[in-house]
């Protein structure tokens, strides 16, 4: 099998799995109980966060576990934007968010709140310059992810978040950083909630972190027993917390050499598609996410080259996952692809086990199939 | 080590890390993926989904997978109280519940809403009478718990049900069945929402239900993917899910077997310790649940003893590990039990592993140090 739908969901390590076995046979009292077993729990997570903490250069106590991206994006911008809404009503995001962002602004645009969709432009960045107009006294929330899930867009975040503090040191800024840590370098600086997702980055499914700046404060979406400093309610998910921290310290080991395989897998997948095969828009931007490769394929509805590779036991997607409940138009839509390129995009996303000859492998399919999909489609011409 | 704190969480089963190893190596895509891979992925939750349905006797629909007790808990209560505001503006509690639930309904009443909560007497019942004079057109929703996590009271809730819905059919009835799920059997029947956790049944944390009447409403907490027919976004925690319904599987092929292991555990230490110390008395309802014996040791500060007991590798609980941070009282201050007992609680709490053997050695333990202990707090008389 050839897995290119990376960006949807990775394979844990074989680290992961044995780490996680360990700790359910040996650790599993509950992290808040009183007694020397409970302390163990408790200190397998302290030493995540430190972990964690080190990687983004924070303290440990800035680091709450949720259950995922999704509920780490929802926490963040409800959380603080209920805990600042006296301060102003006018909220900043982009036209480009993952569901998990956009869906929360659509809903706080429901309860009254002004909403500003800063519009990506063909290659996907959002403008500096647009959100500097719309950033003021009143603007108390701003949410921009840091690589697009669909193709790849690396925002210029520091950029952003300096532009942000300078016009308003007020103003909390939120990246969602799901599809962004553990890729390349997240920064920090003016950044005041960070989102990331284990299942991205080689660990378990069903936990994520938020970085929250020890500065700012933000409501919890749960009440209960108070865990996490009343912020995250819940007993800790003390197994896939481990097995998001042994991912974290693999993948943080090889940032570099696995930065470095992406961008080869990448240059050469997209050089070879461009060599043999016409009709073809390369969606992702030059210096996009080395992990992402998205491309339209002309005349080709991308679930019909899906299934075609899909028999060839090849598996990549036509955007994000995350679009399939909603039947939402993919991203290409926003920023102003035309029609023709939209509905045939497809993302190959890379792993650190993507090979060259597996890129071969797709490439000949696509040297064989495309022409004859085409044919098909245009009568037999 | 002797562990007597299951009720807190319990060892997953060999079985459970198992199989969430397979899944981890062979079905790590993402179950939203419009893929091969991904509909594996989406089977294996449609799998756990009708087993779930099968043990409540409900349609695999009226299955939610959440992130655990807490978040299930949340849902259900905030999630249709938010639906059904416009049908009236009281809801009814216990005075011994869950701080996952308590929790809940004092934010609420801080939101407008009265509070009801009924007085649980001294055995931790709620008394249907006062129920039934609480109960009117005006009642939109009921929270009652099935067994009390601190000494196991088994409340009669399809008795509870039953009157709910005859005085009022709109009423919504919620269940946190958090300690009765795989323990007893849980009735279904005029129940709206229950809620369940993966790690008070040999499963793994960070992983929980909500059974939800497919003929309620209820608002979801979480904007996103729209994974779950929109009632809870998020890619699913597809490993945990599994292991969860591998932990049912075990749990529900031996309810019997091991409900009258915990009986048997229970009467025996209960009778051991009421034969060797004076100065006790049993919370327990002689009639509680088969897993939960909390006793109380007058003249010693549960704290104390559960050092002594530590340090004989013993572990057990004063309470309920979700009162840590909160430093919250436990449930026998609420039920009248007299100022000597309440700061004197232990909770014995036993799994299918637990042996004569362990418990022989816990009475030991208490034989030979309580009286030490006691001598010492009276200041050596």
């Amino acid at each position: 099998m050839i897995y290119l739908d990376n960006a949807a969901s990775t394979k844990p390590f074989k680290e992961v799995q044995e780490i996680m076995c360990y700790v359910m046979e040996n650790v599993y009292a509950n992290p808040s109980a009183l007694h020397k077993q409970g302390f163990l729990a408790e200190n397998l997570l302290k030493e995540s966060s430190m972990f964690f903490a080190k990687q983004l250069g924070c303290s440990k106590e800035e680091i709450i576990y949720t259950s995922g991206g999704t509920e780490s994006n929802n926490l963040a911008i409800l959380g603080a934007i209920n805990a600042y809404k006296r301060n102003g009503n006018k909220i900043i995001t982009s036209n480009i968010e993952h569901s998990s962002v956009k869906e929360v602004f659509t809903y706080l645009e429901q309860q009254g709140f002004e909403v500003i969709r800063l519009k990506a432009d063909l290659d996907g960045y959002v403008s500096l310059e647009e959100l500097e107009n719309h950033l003021d006294g009143k603007t108390i929330f701003v949410s921009i992810m840091h690589i697009n899930n669909e193709i790849g867009t690396i925002q210029p975040i520091e950029k952003i978040a300096e532009l942000i503090k300078r016009k308003n040191k007020d103003t909390i800024f939120h990246v969602d950083a799901v599809q962004s840590f553990g890729k390349i370098l997240v920064p920090k600086k003016n950044i005041d909630l960070i989102s990331i997702s284990g299942h991205k980055l080689y660990g378990p499914k069903g936990v994520g972190i938020l970085y929250k700046n020890k500065n700012i404060r933000i409501v919890n979406l749960f009440y209960g027993g108070g865990q996490q400093k009343n912020i995250r309610s819940g007993t800790e998910n003390v197994y896939n917390i481990v097995g998001m921290h042994k991912a974290g310290e693999i993948v943080f080991d090889n940032l570099n050499k696995y930065k470095e395989h992406y961008q080869k897998c990448k240059n050469y997948l997209q050089k070879n598609i461009e060599n043999h095969i016409s009709g073809i828009r390369v969606n992702s931007a030059v210096d996009g996410a080395p992990h992402i490769l998205n491309i339209s394929f002309k005349d080709i509805r991308s679930e019909i080259l899906m299934n075609v590779l899909e028999k060839n036991d090849i598996y990549v997607s036509a955007g994000s996952a995350c679009l399939t409940h909603k039947k939402s138009k993919n991203i290409l839509s926003f920023i102003g692809v035309s029609e023709d390129y939209v509905y045939s995009a497809i993302r190959f996303s890379f792993s650190y086990e993507t090979t060259i000859e597996d890129l071969d492998k797709v490439v000949n399919v696509l040297i064989k199939e495309i022409p004859k999909i085409r044919k098909v489609n245009n009568g037999g011409k």
